[in-house]
This record gives structure tokens, C-alpha cells and sequence, in this order.
């Protein structure tokens, strides 16, 4: 991969990572000797992994990419007052930051020792050492930059809010809070080292001072998704295999059927771009915990150890919803289990790319661990995949007994950064 | 390592596992096939890492054992009208758990999926096809477990309480929360995979049900400290390596001078035991980022690329604290650096054996990071050691700036289990 070579942080986005107050000023910064992690020796972090994605593409990384183990999602408000240039300015930074830590190098060249020692270092210096680690950034809009709640247009892009770009309607069973949902902006920073995804969401947050402030963030510690056939399934904090029969990058008519968008779905500027869903669900595991091994698998339509259908096979082998249980009295697999209502066979054939992470925030006062899943999926066009298929979950699922939906956004992931360019360039440019 | 074959979980920790109002009751549990961890495909997780520590032997695993790049911290009270017997009969459970779960097994034979369909599992099942991962389980004993504020005797401990298992005292500029502080009884579960640190908290906590429950928990997701010479040293999110100057497992003579406890210390039975600190240490990483790279360094005593002291040399060059500035105007190291604060050498030759961990706990409404160093120290009397440090720390460092002590524990951790034994034989047997 290249890192782009003419550009460079904005004035603005210098100014961020200098702060107020400081003597020093932004002339500080540019100069010294660069500091290039991807060269140094790894000092850290269990992986070692050496995978590195490129930032710059049709498509943004973080997407059909080899799902990564660690996760660090950060929602974003842009503040009152920023302008449209300001917001592409924001955007350029970005850009240019992510590509620099994708490739394992510090935001910018100065790095985190590389500056004058009068100012504040550009990065942070937490992955100092450590290699790309297979991070990917992945940007993304939400509603409210397009049309706020009131029908301002902040950015002169109402005309440009993609169809597909829906408010998510409130499903059954919604327990939303809002620090936990919504956001004009989103990074998806995924990583095999999640020192390293931390260091991403934290430096692209300090280049964002003064133009966009997190919302809210969620770290998740294991995949719960296979996103490549090459992956092993995951395991869920419900214990089961989770991900089986999502989409696969290798399933090239699947993605491109249920993944991207095209210049033709009603968003010219979203052509190989996707949506993404992103859920928190709150597990209420200690109920699970003292549920029979068959209420569990019935629930889910699925056999524990080995991932099976429960009208039989092997992980792999597909449902069969006709086959009647071997104890009688119905199907195998129950109508109402998660399996059976998520299928596509019975959702008009819509698919989900889900890139999922399991999350453990501490626990409440009665002692119960706040566990749960972080549900990420992507979607070529909401209104005909994730919203029918949650409609059907949210009302139906035997699943909902153990489980409470507590965040909630949505974004258009716009296509990739063409070389040395942005992401969002289709939309600004 | 061997697991213990007479043992197995108590009826009362199966009662733990199959909950209240289930029909299928205990008899359900112990019958069909073993489930056996270790001997499955390695399912998920990024170490890949088939290291395993022994869960029996004269001091307890998670200590000197090289620092796993992933942290689960519980702390749990005992509940009320818990008898001494149920409480010797829990420590049992979590030993018998804790050396099948290090040894890369579910909690007990029959595992995630090997019981009877009509009965909820004995083990949760989300590490279910993961490797031991170098999980170790470090089980300690708080203050409150010996003698209550209120001078309460409650398991007739009051004269086995240790002289240096102290009450830590109010140290300048504390912020404590009750929420994050104190506890009876801590497991700190370590791997190089979260998942299987997770899942070992997990199940130790509803083992414990209705005996014990969790108090406060934290997830750490990268060491800050080695604790072997053969790690590299990672960095704390001010960017800095730190733990260059821990006690490392190696110097056996530092390791037993200043970890394990010895029967002539106060208390026979903490012979080959420790005392582990615990503080959550909020960083105002907004503030940090604003500063300086002089500042930084100034503050740290060492330079943050290389993490040599000031007084020059390379990392592991020893600190020499009369060398001048080559500015001129004192010494290159500032005695109210937090390396000058803490080294040694102006604390009486007293070390700690650090075990950190960096966190991010999502952001508040303002949109900073909630991020920060989980302390941990194991010493072996907190009295010469940790306190005196942590005194000289909170007056003068120059480091307080940018952080908040909010949380704050002391645990005496006896020594290892006997062979087919469990931890805390030698305080109640």
C-alpha cells in the first residue's frame, strides 16, 4: 500500500492535536525526523500480526476484510458551528491519518517523538513499536449529517441522503439509550492487536478536537463473525458458534448482491459503498445460564458443540425447516428459533455481512457481568435486509427472552478513497 | 499438569450452575461424555497461544508467570449468612474449576455440552475449542474477609489476619468510588486471549452464586509491565514503555526479597503468598495529549522513543539521579519525576512487581476517552512497599496532573494449592 504523499494534516487538525494554551504553537509541528513504527522492532502485543489492508480502494477496508479479532467502534457528533469546507477538512484528515495507521505508521510524519520537543507530540505513541496488526479504518455517515431531526440541512446534503439511509424504525422489545446510539459520523477501527485500534479511534478522535466529539464508543474483545471461509466460526457469549452462514467475502454474486451498493440504488455518490447496522445487545447471561442445554438450542436451532442445524448434519450443512424432531410433535427446528427466522429462505433471500463483537463492560450493581454482543452487519440496502429481518427477530424470536437491545445507528459507508484521495469524496467532491 | 481427580464441584456449586426453579435439578449434571478443551481444534482467538501455566505448586500461577497480554479482574463479597464451611466449600469449587479451566478444560467433565439435555450446562461454552491461551487464575483474600469495619468476626479469621494486609490509607488526591474499590475476595484471570479470560470469570462467578457475587470487575486489554526479561516492554496509553525497571521473574533474590511472603513475615500461613494492590488509575489523556514532549518526558524521567532516563543511556541504563541537565539549572532526571518518585533508591530499595493493564471504558459526555492504567502490584509487604511508594507518589509526582486514583483493593494472596489441593488450605485447613 502507498501512503499519500502530497498531503498531510490540515492547519485545523494540527491545531487539535496542539490543543489551547500551548506556548508552543502549530510551527512546532512538521519538524524532526520521522518515526516510522512499521521499521521498528515489535515491542508488544500478542499477535504479531503482520497483516496490513489497504486504506485506499473501490471499496473501504474493514468490510468483506478478514475479520479481525479486536474491535474499537467510535460514534461521532460533529459540533455546532463547523462548516461544510470544515467537515471536508475533517474528512481529508482522517483520510490521510487512517491510511498512515494502516500501514503501521504514526499519524503523521513527526510521529510521537519525531517533533519538536516545545509541543505536543502528533501521535500518542500507545502503538509505538507495534505493526499495522491487520487495522483497518472504516468511515462512515449517519442520518443526522444529512437531516436533523428538525429538517435543517447543517451541510447542504439533505439531496444527497441516500434512500437506503433510513431512520431505523423502533423494533419490539427496544430499550435504546441514547449515549449508546446514533452519531453524524462513525469509525469502525478493527484490529488483531486492539492496543492498536485504541490508538487509532484515540489519535483520529485528538485530529477531531474541536470539529467532532465521540459520542459514544464500545470496545469489543472477540470476533463474533467469520467473514472469509478461511476463518474458524467464533463463539458468542451464549456460548454457541455464531456466524456460520454469513456472508463470505469468497461468495462473490452474495456480496455483491447484498454488500454494495450501486451508482443505480438511488445514491450515485454510494456506488461501492454499503450501510452499516450497528446494535448493542445486552445478553442477560445469567438467565441463559440457568437454561437446559435444550431450551438453548432450541432457541437458537442449533446444536452447541458442533454449531449443526438441529434438523441435522454438520456446521456447514444447511437447515432443512421441513424435517420433522425425532421426538415428534413438530419440526427440528423450531419456526420461532433464531436460525430459523433470520434465514434468508425466509426473508425474500436478504442477507447480512455481519462483523459482530462480543463485549464485556464491567458489571451492574446486582453483581451481573454487562455482557453482551456488538452487532455490526453491512447491507446493501437497509429497508429490504436488516430492517424486515430484525421486524421478524424483534416480534418472534425465542432469543428475546435473553436478550435487550440498548444501542442503535446507522450509517452510509461511502465507497473507498481513490488514491491519495478521501473517503467521502463522491459525496463533497 | 495434573488435574485433581478426586475433587469435582461441591453440591452446592452444582446447585450454583443449574440455578433456582429449573425442573431437571442436579441429578441432571455428571452424566454423559467429557468435553475436553484442549483436545479440539483451535476455534477463534488471534494468539493462537498453546501456552499453560500449573494451577497447583508453592505459589500461585499469575504472579512472576510472564505477563499475559489480556486482563479479567473480579472482586466479589461473600453474601450474607455464608458459614465459614461454605465459604472453605466455594474456595474449593474455584480450585477445582480454576485448574481444569488453566489446563485448557471446560469447568468440570461434562462440560459445556457433554450433560443432560434437560439440565443448563455446567460450563458456559464461549471458550469452547480455545487453547488454555496461558490463562492463569490468582485467587486473593481482602481485609473485610478477616474483620469487618465493624469489628465483625465473620468466618473467625480475625486472628489469621496478616499485619501487612493493612487497610491502605487515604492517599493525596484519591477519588475513590465504592463501585471500584474494596472487595472480600479477587480472581484476577490472565491470558493472552479475552475470551478465555472472560469465560473464566464468567464461570467462576456463577459457580460462586449465592455465596459470592461480583463486586466490581475490569477488563484490561494490554499488559503494561513484563514480568520475564525475555518480553519486550509494552507502553501505557501516555505513550511511554513502561514496567523497564519491574522486578523480573529472573532475579530470584529481588523476587524473594520483595514478592513472597515467608512463614516468619506475621503469618505462617501466607508462606510463599503475596499482597496484591489493585488501583484503577483514570488518565486525563486529553490533558497528556496536550502537553508537551518535554513536559511528557519531564514528568516520566525517561524519553518517550526509547524509554532511556534522562540522565542518558538506553532503556535498561540504570537512572542517575546526579547528573545535571545539559541545559543547565539541576539534574536531567527532576526529583519529583515519577521514576525519581518511585525508583528504589529513594524509597529504601523498595520494588513492587507490577502487573498492569491498560483500559478504555467507552468516553463520557464529553466525548473523552474513559481510559487508564489498571494498576496491579504484588509485594510482599505492602507496609514497607507499595504504601510508602504510593505516599511519596501522591504528594510530589509530577505526574498527578494527569491521572485519578478512582479505584483502589489490597488482597492477601495465599500460596498455591497443594497437589489435588485448594487455595486458602493453609489459612483454614
Amino acid at each position: 500500500m502507498t501512503v499519500t504523499d502530497g498531503g498531510g494534516l490540515s492547519r485545523r487538525g494540527l491545531l487539535g492535536l496542539v490543543g489551547t494554551g500551548v506556548g508552543a504553537g502549530v510551527l512546532g509541528l512538521g519538524v524532526g525526523i520521522g518515526t516510522d513504527r512499521a521499521v521498528q522492532a515489535h515491542a508488544g502485543g500478542s499477535s504479531g500480526a503482520s497483516a496490513s489492508y489497504p486504506f485506499f480502494g473501490g471499496h473501504q477496508s474493514g468490510i468483506v476484510t478478514a475479520a479481525q479479532d479486536r474491535l474499537h467502534f467510535a460514534s461521532f457528533d460533529v459540533a455546532d458551528g463547523v462548516t461544510r469546507t470544515e467537515l471536508v477538512e475533517l474528512l481529508k484528515d482522517w483520510s490521510y491519518a487512517a491510511s498512515r495507521l494502516t500501514a503501521g505508521l504514526d499519524v503523521s510524519p513527526t510521529g510521537a517523538t519525531g517533533g519538536s520537543l516545545l509541543a505536543p507530540p502528533d501521535d500518542t505513541g500507545e502503538a509505538t513499536g507495534l505493526p499495522a496488526a491487520g487495522l483497518t479504518v472504516t468511515i462512515g455517515f449517519g442520518p443526522t449529517l444529512f437531516t436533523t431531526a428538525d429538517g435543517t440541512d447543517r451541510f447542504g446534503l439533505a439531496s444527497k441522503r441516500p434512500p437506503a439511509l433510513v431512520d431505523l424504525p423502533h423494533f419490539s422489545g427496544d430499550q435504546l439509550v441514547a449515549a449508546a446510539s446514533g452519531g453524524d459520523l462513525c469509525v469502525q477501527a478493527c484490529s488483531d492487536d486492539p492496543q492498536v485500534a485504541v490508538h487509532a479511534i484515540r489519535n483520529l478522535s485528538r485530529i477531531a478536537f474541536g470539529r467532532a466529539s465521540l459520542r459514544w464508543s464500545q470496545l469489543g474483545f472477540g470476533r463474533t463473525s467469520s467473514t472469509t471461509r478461511g476463518q474458524t466460526t467464533p463463539r458468542n457469549l451464549f456460548g454457541f458458534k455464531d456466524g456460520t452462514a454469513n456472508v463470505k467475502a469468497e461468495d462473490v454474486a452474495a456480496v455483491d448482491d447484498g454488500v454494495w451498493a450501486t451508482a443505480s440504488d438511488g445514491a450515485a455518490w454510494m456506488d461501492g459503498g454499503s450501510y452499516l447496522v450497528a446494535r448493542k445487545i445486552r445478553m442477560t447471561i445469567e438467565t441463559w445460564d440457568h437454561a437446559s442445554l435444550s431450551e438453548q438450542q432450541t432457541v437458537v436451532g442449533r446444536d452447541k458443540g458442533e454449531g449443526a442445524p438441529l434438523s441435522g448434519g454438520t456446521e456447514f450443512t444447511a437447515p432443512d425447516f421441513a424435517v420433522a424432531a425425532s421426538t415428534g410433535g413438530g419440526p427440528a427446528i423450531a419456526p420461532d428459533s433464531h436460525v430459523a427466522l433470520a434465514h434468508p429462505r425466509n426473508n425474500d433471500g436478504a442477507t447480512l455481512l455481519r462483523r459482530g463483537y462480543n463485549f464485556v463492560d464491567g458489571n451492574d450493581e446486582l453483581g451481573r457481568l454487562n455482557a453482551g454482543l456488538f452487532f455490526i452487519a453491512f447491507n446493501r440496502d437497509p429497508r429490504r435486509q436488516y430492517v424486515p429481518i430484525q421486524q421478524a427477530l424483534s416480534g418472534n424470536d425465542r432469543m428475546n427472552e435473553y436478550v435487550k437491545h440498548v444501542g442503535s445507528a446507522i450509517y452510509a459507508v461511502p465507497p473507498g478513497a481513490s488514491r491519495d484521495g478521501w473517503v467521502g469524496e463522491t459525496l463533497f467532491g
